[in-house]
């Protein structure tokens, strides 16, 4: 795993090469359109999600879960984040359902998806703003949820403290949460759930 | 109006006297049990709510309104404010429904309701902990709604903040949030658009 | 509505041009300069306000009010919240009256004002710095007050946090409070109560 | 001076009769009624003031000033702090005029009051909820305001933040702040430039 | 499930009998002594923890699992939150490992339970002050950890506030975290993983 | 008074023209270095500081104190608020004496002026960090002191906070505080002291 | 060393009879009156000080040192976080020197103590409300300085962070912070150094 | 020593010229790399450290210690304070150990250096996130331990405040903290320290 955020261009590509050699699987987050450019040049396999900020190369093929984790986000603006997650999930080997823009101002958006939600094993459920995703989510299932407040909104939202604060005072049972705009973190978690 | 708080018994009782002879309706919010019990002796019609920690006075019947104003909380231990909110909204001529208890971690129960929610022509809705229920509710009905943030919970809760915030960056229009625990004044504002 | 901060121009281009296709009314707020010139060119009846970053295009007319909403700020920094609000507040058909630049520094000049603001349904009142508009004006009125606090300021304005908290505990009756430089969603619960 | 907050009555007494031995001034802050009790019985002309927790004796006469403090409060329950404040700008030798419960939720109140507040050679003006009295009154006069912001309130109020926050952000020129509750100080200030 | 904190104990046994009636299991969290001592006279098999501040009543037999949970805490003051989690977790039919006052001042007492660590399916981490426990249990094994911060601390600690923000931004991969003190909400999340 | 932040430079001219023509006195804060050459270009008297972000016109000549206003400083990197409230205190014709980067690190600096910080009828004193100068300066004179906190600073300064709480809550007597850079509200009261 | 904070007398009493029994020498810091005088049955050298809330027993006599650590107060208030930083200092074999009550108010009380603050080989300075004092007393020596926040004061000091900001903050060099209150841990430190 | 933030390069160039002609030893901190590039052409002895945002000039030389101070970092994202401190302390004259990234979350990676760490006559701890390190490092040795808080991180950690309170709150004994990125401030304290 590589943590890109302040490390340069050559650096990432440094590391990749080294890792590359040892025949490691990698997976870079936060990284810069720059750095998934350079990194694209260096395997053929490479994975890139712009909006995700992520890079994955497997040169281990991992066996695919048969179950799934859920990756449901409030809104459009909270999708960054989920891609994160998503692609570090899938990473991992595990198969992974997409619910995005699904945020409880229009609750029948979420109602419609309910077999989806219900049919995974674990949850990833990301919302900034107030963050009560995670809660109604958390109601309509018996399995664990990962919550992830992200850093979307403006005034009030201070950076994604209402929707953390939110998130930790949810009055569902079954949620825990992670850092703001954590979406790789929520997913290892997520994965070591989800291959039991 | 009188707020209560701070004042002692005697300074009530000589204030609601002074009131009772000028012809006044009164209304005593965060009253205690003792201010209540000394309250009760000076009128034969004083409208009294322990939990609500409030008292009414009507001496010039004001005729109740043909629309209603529903008065919502997600928690049972929210009801002290709803209940503040519900003696006030009455002592001010407004008719209304009490929904208790239908937070979002059990949807389904404000689902049942949703006729009764649909119906009013102005929302109270008062929640602790993370606050979420407003933005449901808020969801569900083209109307006003006021969102009363409680100082129920702990940890994270920060007495009453989480609530705030949550309600404050709301994804859902048409909500306005007044002071944590601020039954009354939620009222005096539904009243007014009540009225209308 | 289109919230468009975070999208780009061309993102912003391909919801509106759907939207028209369907015939629909469309709002699009916190637009910067680029997207409203792009904006301008897809629809001959396009409301831009460069200020208010918003614009505005209207498919089918709305009946105006006769009733009208008083948007009143504090100060002249406070206005690009106010030109949100009062674009946002005509957008859904409603007569409206701006008052900027009355602040409680010079309390003669909101009292100059006082059948305008009397004569208001329903008041926006946007304010910055110690955010004490609101509590003054609602006690010249008995009617609604939504309350703006926006960022204008420096220091321990905090951003917002300072009118933010000043509104919330306004020792006035009757006000209730929206995010922080949050214009249009003052408008659109203004709207509401308007056209009641 | 003796701030009494947290010291024994014994202590206070030993201090007490330390000091009029030596034939000094005393002022006694944050007392109290066992402290007020006890010091009464120590010396015949003590001034005791129950609400402002405060108590003065003066050994040594100070000619009173012709110019005067305004001693000007928001509430009712900003009374204690304004006391605290009246009693030391007294023992000082200034003349005080008191101005209660004048807050901005009705400002003709204020506005009967104008030329007590246009004589004054400099004010001292206390408020808790959103603390806005100051900026009202600084828009008044031209003549040095103290600001006292008061922990009364609840909820989003913290404790006197709110109040403080709105003093030191005031959009009117010529307030200065002092602590949360401190009367005393606000006054020592007000009687160094009083006496000028 | 119960939360007892806020209520009567008269209400909570209302509460019991009824679900006692039913033949439900029942678990009461932060109950007072008193309660617990009314509890355990309306049923024979009332399991009761003083200092957890909980109780069970188990009315239908669960199996036991095989896999454990273990609970660890760096403390002797974090033992009651720890206390309503084991509870909790043997309440919902786990097999529960306690490892008390293993914290990372001497970190050799954590290596001498690496067995017992290293075996469990899932943990619950639990600490006070720094809450750096989590990271460096994380580190030593490959299995989900739930962290739970705990109000024990004073000064910087603010009630829980270091702890849960050191948790939330371990440096280690695979923590969760909970609402302060919130042992039960740890539990029931861990039992949902321990019985995959 | 013309408040120059986040208005274009073409709006100031304009604000000066007019009230050049009106033969009024001027005084610009927080100009640009684009505002103030554009300004010098309008008036031959222009009185610029770049330092201070600051211009004044003085159309109508106000006769110089013999009392003077000192402006104290407790590092280098005050000097731009210092400058701010020195033009301003020279702007309403206080004579002004400057004493610049006399922290308390070494406060032997402060005593080899203890003659001309005596001699001032009122005192403003600036600092960042941790703001402990106006308690030091306060307890050396018995004249008032307007205390200024900056943004001056890193991590734990918080952006000035670390000062202000520092200023508040001064165990000195005779100091009062004004908001976070407020150079020129420090000089506006200070100045009407002084000229008492 | 024993943390008796929320522990029960019996608890202690136990604690320190299996310590006796080991022959180790004995600190028990936040104990209340009642631990105290249960304590002093326990052997016949334990040294009590009700002040500091601290007792010791030493059953190895350590050699004292001949170089001593200044411990130094603000004010009054400060003393009992004093006293517990000197008894633990003095149990660990320390040569302490006292300096009580010579905050920055008035500097020259801390200036006719020049020789015994010079004269220390390490200083642990506690001050309350502003928290100054460490960066004066850091500008007169070479020597390190450990300064401790206090809870003590009211308002904006918000129970010791306006102090701890400050000594975190503070200009001077050779200034290092311990938790509010922690008179322990900073003469923990300081012994340290002291014996080298 | 020279704090360069905010300075300008010809400013920093004068200063570092006017003290070479004085025969001083310098050092200056938080220079940018036009700062370091400007200096080297002064002298030709200046030891430029880019990572480290320092340079420093030795004119007189120091004798350098025998005992050496550790220098600790959890992560690599922390060493430009880590080399601020390192340069730091070399100017002093001190031996220094580097020990980078050798973070709680694999905590084998510190017991391998155990002898380097214990072999230290005082550490300095640097680390951002949740800063645990120091309370693990304090651990493990019987010497002072100064820990730096930094701002890396993001989300929670809230530019350095996460790890602020841990390390204020550590359960460990013998740690000190200091301001948030302050490498200079810990090592000059090492300094004094490992001189004695």
């Amino acid at each position: 795993m590589i943590f890109c955020a302040g490390k340069t261009v050559e650096h990432i590509k440094g590391i990749v090469a080294k890792m590359l050699e040892k025949g490691e699987n990698i997976l870079g987050t936060r990284a810069t359109s720059e750095m998934l450019e350079a990194v694209k040049k260096l395997h053929p396999k490479v994975v890139c999600n712009e909006l995700g900020h992520i890079f994955g190369i497997t040169q281990n093929e991992i066996q695919k879960t048969e179950s799934y984790i859920a990756i449901i986000t409030a809104g459009t603006s909270d999708i960054p984040v989920a891609e994160e997650a998503a692609v570090t999930a899938e990473f991992f080997g595990n198969r992974v359902e997409r619910l995005f823009d699904v945020g409880i101002a229009g609750i029948h958006r979420l109602y419609d998806k309910i077999d989806v939600i219900r049919g995974a094993k674990v949850l990833v459920v990301i919302a900034g703003m107030e963050g009560a995703l995670p809660s109604v989510v958390g109601g309509m299932v018996d399995k664990p949820v990962i919550a992830v407040p992200t850093s979307v909104g403006y005034g009030a939202a201070f950076g994604g403290v209402a929707a953390l604060l939110g998130m930790l005072t949810s009055c569902t049972s079954g949620i825990s949460v992670v850092n703001i705009d954590n979406g790789f973190g929520a997913s290892y978690i997520a994965s070591m759930i989800n291959k039991m």
